[in-house]
């Protein structure tokens, strides 16, 4: 056996859980078998760890870097100059960060969408979380560009080994980024190699305005007549969607991704129609966006900003209840990532998070979920397991000075 | 000399600053004189403390004993009767509770409003952090209670030694639960002590509506009438004010206090009108409200909040900067405490934080501030130096084992 959990408390009851070759297989009151590794976790909570729907890791290096600015002055001027600059390796250290920061605050995947994946890749595996990322894709309507893009694209797909925890999910970035045809070979890509497409989705109003001015039609109904939402489609921010596209998108099993941070920073305009993605049984996740849009990655913060938000447009306080967005967090609709789940249960994938009964976030303790939502931070928790292995414990993550000083010299040297 | 921090990171330039009777006597580079104690802030920044314009901190007892509920059952059957079994000691701890999360997230000062304000007074003497609070006042427009109201109001102040760092501001509930001839006894006393008086105004439209047609006039209007606009007021929500009132609070110097995560969380609708508060120059600090409309006491989270509640609510990403925010946290508007500085610089008051420069979240480092409020939270402060004492060091505080011990026992006891 690889692991065993003593003494861990859930649902306000002390037990035992052991762990093998990442999944749980044992819960019960004094389990008492050899094991790898054992951990006292008397007087801490277990919990399934956080799932982030929507990032682009290797923005960790231009957090702060540009702020409270509008949309196109701060993509134009800022964001887009300072990306022209990263390397590879600026990617893969920036990639680490992410990940450490990710480890720090209790997330243990993310669904990634970045330039040159293969360095973001190594960079999770490297860190031991799990993630799903691929070639970022985009053409900006220049057949020459979508030339170049599917060649790269089906080399790094040849040439990535890609293991099912650290899985494929093509970086699609956008109907105003890539031309139509483009997008029907995506889908036709992405049917014929199984693998989840990833894609930003009516995040402006800007955005569906032009789809309609280009095509005639709503974004939704492009992605269906292009075939896109025929896979597994991860759909991000799905804000401007009108009554007939959120059909489709229910009727298509389309996972969307809620990044409530970032759509507020950036003022999009627009709120996540979480009521109806709900009424129609849509599966969801939660991100937290890139650093440079959030400029946080810690998802117990977007839980709680998540649950402000549907409050505050609403005018109603019992919307989007703490079980309703910690159980989305931990990632209760990912079935389109099969190396997650996102219960303590057998069975299940050994992904959790160890909490100290006595942090003083988490006291009085009239409701765990409720002091996870909406007083806890990434603080809070002591001990990270992905995959059945550790990744922090007490709080230390293996590696951290090395990455944090990396992130140091390099900003330094590409924007210093 | 009491404290002497070298080697701190201000402005990007290390220095030594020297404490000294709760000031900061000196700010220079190789200060060698004998100091009582000494801190080597190597590899540290070091920036004012926050402080908390609103809270009721004896309710950290309630933290996530009832959410996501609409205000008037969530009032009735769940907070009035737990509040009605809160005994004194219940308070004090509740408030040593308070003051431990605030100082552990940065925050070295609150404006409190709570029963039994000697017990909450006496916690905040003993964690260290500066307050001000007073007797809680109203009256439910019932004669006999404003009677016993009056008497232990000056019972409270007579009996009660308020040093400058904890100071008195009288907390007078609200115009919806005080009479008018109060709110006029009220404002003769504020007068005739020179004391600030704490109020909750238009939080909610409920109780503007309910002012028009008991008065025939706004609430603002009736804090001038009642004479409370002629001394130190603090107003805490000012939310649902029309232009004309918010010319009377400009014109008053009232200070007014944004609560942006409890509002969003109660979903009261509307937003603090920042813009206008800004061009009239009005008086502005940031609060948390309490633990059981928050949840949390982070002031770095409602900075955050703040931000963007009004990006979101504007469709403007320019509106209040990192910048701004973090000044109105820190408490540039706080000259109605007389104990509070919010710079580090000669002469001020030494109220201030250590981070660590390699903490994940304010890495890289292209904009402190920046970092301060988008990407920290308060896990990030190492070290919080209160009227020149240390009251956390490395994350340390003292007494936290007890007061975490006493907050289980006492709500297992009220609740259990």
């Amino acid at each position: 056996m690889d692991l065993l959990i003593k003494n861990a408390v859930i649902n306000n009851l002390t037990t035992d859980v052991l762990i093998s070759d990442g999944r749980i297989i044992k819960i019960a009151q004094n389990i008492n078998v050899p094991s790898k590794t054992l951990i006292d976790a008397a007087g801490k909570y277990i919990v399934p760890s956080l799932k982030n729907g929507h990032t682009h890791s290797g923005m960790t290096l231009l957090r702060g870097y540009a702020d409270d600015m509008k949309l196109q002055p701060w993509l134009e001027e800022k964001i887009w100059p300072a990306e022209a600059k990263l390397t590879p390796d600026a990617i893969y250290w920036g990639t680490r960060a992410a990940a450490l920061e990710m480890i720090k605050s209790g997330t243990t995947f993310c669904n990634d969408m970045y330039f040159n994946f293969e360095m973001s890749q190594k960079a999770y595996i490297d860190s031991g979380i799990k993630s799903a990322s691929g070639p970022a894709l985009f053409d900006f309507f220049d057949p020459v560009k979508a030339k170049d893009m599917k060649i790269n694209c089906n080399s790094a797909i040849e040439n990535t080994d890609i293991s099912q925890n650290n899985s494929l999910s093509l970086a699609a970035h956008s109907i105003y980024t890539l031309s139509r045809e483009s997008l029907e070979w995506i889908a036709d890509l992405a049917t014929s190699k199984k693998i989840p497409v990833h894609i930003h989705l009516s995040e402006t109003e800007k955005e569906v305005a032009e789809c309609i001015t280009r095509y005639g039609i709503r974004p939704a109904e492009l992605l269906r007549e292009t075939g896109l939402l025929d896979i597994n489609l991860i759909a991000a921010h799905t804000i401007w969607l009108d009554d007939y596209e959120i059909d489709l998108l229910a009727e298509h099993n389309v996972t969307v991704v809620h990044n409530p941070v970032s759509n507020m920073k950036i003022a999009t305009g627009g709120v996540f129609p979480y009521s109806k993605f709900k009424e129609r049984g849509i599966r969801m996740m939660l991100g937290t966006d890139g650093c440079s849009s959030n400029n946080s990655l810690d998802m117990f913060e977007d839980m709680k900003v998540a649950a402000l938000l549907q409050k505050f447009h609403t005018n109603d306080p019992e919307i989007m209840k703490a079980e309703e967005i910690f159980n989305t967090a931990a990632g209760t609709d990912t079935s389109i990532f099969p190396q997650l789940s996102s219960q303590i249960k057998e069975g299940a994938h050994a992904d959790c998070l160890l909490l100290n009964q006595n942090t003083p976030e988490l006291v009085p303790s009239h409701h765990l979920i409720s002091n996870l939502v909406y007083s806890a931070n990434g603080s809070c928790v002591d001990t990270v397991i992905c995959n059945g292995k550790i990744l922090m414990e007490h709080r230390r993550v293996k590696d951290e000075e090395e990455i944090i000083e990396r992130i140091r010299s390099i900003s330094e040297e590409l924007y210093g």
